[in-house]
């Protein structure tokens, strides 16, 4: 769907703020608490949260994480499970969020309606409340960014360092061709996965991939150690290349280490047992640098997405 | 200062995003917490706030909010602002910020230096974290995107609702030409004076004046009422007219109602003990609707800034 009206009368500029509030938190439904605890003061009030608080925050811009072939309401639903995927990654339960909205003002109404009914949509699936938002008119703009809180949900919140020489690096799911097969809007946020991951002592370390399997590693990897990967064991989702599934990004599934010592059989088949649909996969290890036999030419050369280049 | 450079190395095109992100980080110096407590992980982790949380977003956008006149740091300092104006308005004290940056790759980096180091003077004064972040290249685009967490500075937390017929209407410092001025950027939230008013129970609402009292008022006249200004008590600010008073809008001073029975005398005094520099006006107050005079054709016309007309 095309995001700009032809007709002036089917664009936002025909209906002003007020009510175009007013249709936001018709469409939010349930998910949009009343003003203090959601839309309509100066703040959203909320009561504390009981652990420690997580905090993320990502977009969606038009040209460059969704054009005009998607559907308007997974623009929506991406957005909040893009970070959904962030609280996952640190084993967290997500709460509440914001939304600031910058778009122009021949921005269909229509087009609008369907993007926060997907958000709403994923969010009530999830449990999140929307709680505050901005919209701020930016010509030839469409653009919208997602502060999403949430909570640790145990004793621990799993970060990115922590893994050490030895220890074993694990993927859930598949990896790969994430863009061509519609996976980059349509996952399922690990929330479950990464909490559980998080209660288990012998997982050291974890994070979600999103900007290519090859360079997120590279925050998980240990200072003197290189990431062996056993490049043939990569779990390729269908249609995908080994290239693709270390540097195309967007694939919002776990990568976590698990400490050399563990039972590393207990442990899977402890996954196995929680989560018996869920593709879990050891890729390889980290090894101290020097000790590493020389790396395949073709892995060293894929650098995952990086932005601005 | 232009935002976009002429030669491709003054771009942020030439740095790439690792070594921007780094860049950023030293920009913001000790306002920027290591992570798992700031940047460099997925989430960003605090601990629980004591009271109630509040939460809000707004953002700067070029050309909206500003334009190349302005200095950046004055753009980063004004982004943080409007966000803690936010907070004022509720009684609050503010914690940790989070950042959504969008920008053309063509931007100067000294432009985005500036930018953050103003950002970073302001969250130092006020004792902000700025916790996480995200930046993505938006072709033409240069806005970014605050999220403000707070917390109640007491038992209570002020909201737009609770005025009654009767009730008095105040006005902290002065309104109107705020553009023209420099008002819209220099101002200083009213942190302290927030704070304070939520610990006072005659007061019973407060909001901060951001799109023009004339509009903004609506939000906290009592259903059966009408706001009764006595026009010519408006404390204008130099140059300004009564009309750029009720509708320029970017004042960022707090309007709140004192109840009807409270002693005003009384009230007034005890503001000036605290606040001797800070103006404090009583401009009207709230009366049932039919009961008031005719409004004067020419304030009844005006309606504030109302976005996407």
């Amino acid at each position: 769907m095309h995001p700009f009206a032809r007709r002036q009368r089917d664009s936002i500029a025909a209906v002003g703020e007020q009510r175009l509030i007013a249709a936001i938190r018709r469409w939010l439904g349930e998910t949009s608490p009343r003003a203090p605890f959601g839309i309509g003061d100066d703040c959203a009030v909320l009561a504390a949260p009981r652990g420690r608080e997580l905090i993320t925050v990502d977009p969606v811009i038009r040209g460059r994480h969704f054009d005009d072939s998607l559907r308007p309401e997974d623009v929506g639903a991406k957005l909040l499970k893009r970070n959904l995927s962030d609280i996952a990654a640190m084993g967290g339960r997500p709460r509440a969020a914001v939304l600031a909205v910058m778009l122009d003002s021949r921005v269909r109404i229509r087009w609008l309606e369907r993007f926060y009914r997907g958000l709403a949509a994923t969010a009530r699936r999830h449990g999140v409340k929307l709680v505050g938002g901005d919209l701020a008119e930016s010509p030839g703009a469409l653009a919208a960014s997602l502060t999403l809180l949430g909570s640790a949900t145990g004793e621990r919140v799993l970060t990115r360092s922590g893994a050490r020489a030895g220890d074993r690096i694990y993927v859930t799911g598949e990896l790969g061709n994430s863009r061509a097969s519609g996976h980059h809007h349509a996952f399922t946020p690990r929330l479950s996965e990464g909490a559980w991951l998080a209660g288990r002592k012998e997982v050291r370390s974890m994070m979600d991939v999103s900007d290519g399997l090859a360079k997120d590693l590279g925050s998980l990897t240990p200072r003197g150690s290189v990431a062996d990967l056993e490049v043939a064991s990569l779990p390729l989702r269908s249609g995908a290349s080994v290239r693709s599934a270390l540097s195309e990004g967007e694939d919002y599934e776990l990568v976590f280490t698990l400490s050399a010592r563990a039972d590393r059989a207990a442990f899977e088949s402890a996954w196995r047992r929680r989560f018996p649909r869920i593709r879990l996969t050891c890729i390889g290890s980290f090894r101290r640098a020097g000790k590493v036999r020389a790396r395949d030419p073709f892995t060293a050369s894929l650098h995952g997405y990086e932005h601005f280049r």
